[in-house]
């Protein structure tokens, strides 16, 4: 069995409609390459009680928790008060943070906001930011991260390496113009009952230029019953009298 | 205080990083709108135990719980049965819905895996899919809606005018060029001190072109309070010798 993970994104900005969530996507992909389940992903609001319970819940029921969000200089930046606070730790002055950005910035305007960002729950592990200097942390299982597309996915591959890692997951995809799901439900689910160690899913497409059709996705961590799972797909997109092409849809 | 909602995305697809989420952006702006508070959003993988147990878990903490995905006629659309055992209730033919679908296709492909899609949790109401027929539907207050986001847009305008609302929220936002937020913080976090009714966020930017700043968001239900917020906001940033736009930055 591959470790487990979840995902928690911390911030109004997503809940409210603001923003839309560039993180996610990126941060499963990664996952699925080197073998980590991404079981879940919440969204929650910047709220003390709801971040320190959510944060105790769900590093208690997976192996990695992500976190982005929340951790910059301003009043609404309280990811690492609140992981302290789960881990039941102090949130102290991590001095080698600390060391790096009064470096980083010019004499005089390291001020007291900025030297939150150098503030860490007592034992964590920063994750070094190439980007913009101030560090998320790892806290046991807990990886905070920054909000921030660019500098989440630089963290993420600082923080990535070390992680324990499982089977990457093999994915392959089967599409076909023209052919509505149900019209192969049928066929599929008994190709899903005869793989059952894969992952079978069918997915429906519409361009706005008016071709459809529908994607069916096969994957899991063992490669040779992807394949073959894979395989019988093809074989009953052909069966119904559709041309299979191999791949994603055209967008 | 507004009625709150949680959405649950229900969708392998994105848990994979294979599809990025389209819908959760446009149901946060909507409730906004509409006076519905979201204070949470969960993706979960389509996986029965897991499906029924948060059902029960959010239905019972949110006024308004919004699914999307899985209620197609595929063998991994298992939305729809899932919700009936959250409720207790067989999961039988809605015989409105199944003579809709039935005039919809043509003679001998209204098949069983369409007929799926006109089986409902007893006692559901359903949500007229004005794009392809096949309903969502309303159980309690769960709100069961389609994946695909021409398809959920269409549903959630539907049953939308039907819930109980609030008040709208009212959003405005300052931002500046050149700003940062660690100039900001002291600052800001005094204004949010002074206008505790008003949630004020900080979003800094960065474009591609390399056009830097920080956008502060003040929102709430209170209008008059967040204008006074929103013009503290403005007053702030003047202060500190940048230029106040109003509006969000531009791509």
């Amino acid at each position: 069995m591959n470790p487990t993970a979840c995902i928690l994104v911390i911030g109004n900005e997503i809940l409210s409609g603001r923003t839309q969530d560039m993180n996610v996507q990126y941060i499963a992909r990664r996952l699925a390459e080197i073998g980590i389940s991404l079981m879940e992903v919440r969204v929650i609001p910047d709220i003390r009680e709801t971040i320190v319970t959510t944060v105790c819940d769900v590093r208690a029921r997976f192996d990695h928790v992500f976190t982005t969000g929340g951790i910059g200089p301003t009043h609404d930046d309280i990811t690492a008060p609140c992981i302290a606070e789960a881990f039941g730790v102090p949130w102290t002055i991590h001095s080698e943070s600390f060391r790096l950005l009064e470096a980083h910035f010019p004499p005089g305007e390291f001020n007291a906001a900025r030297q939150r960002m150098a503030t860490l729950p007592e034992g964590a592990i920063p994750i070094r930011n190439p980007v913009s200097v101030a560090p998320g942390f790892s806290m046991g299982n807990v990886h905070v991260m920054a909000g921030v597309p660019r500098i989440m996915r630089a963290m993420f591959e600082e923080v990535s390496p070390g992680l324990t890692h499982g089977t990457p997951v093999t994915s392959i995809s089967w599409y076909a113009l023209g052919l509505y799901e149900g019209t192969l439900a049928a066929g599929l689910s008994d190709v899903q009952s005869c793989h059952g160690q894969v992952d079978i899913g069918s997915y429906p497409f519409h361009r706005p230029d008016g071709r459809r059709g529908v994607a069916l996705v096969s994957k899991g961590v063992d490669a040779r019953a992807v394949h073959q799972a894979a395989s019988a797909v093809r074989d009953l997109i052909a069966t119904l009298g559709f041309a299979p092409v191999e791949g994603e849809p055209p967008p």
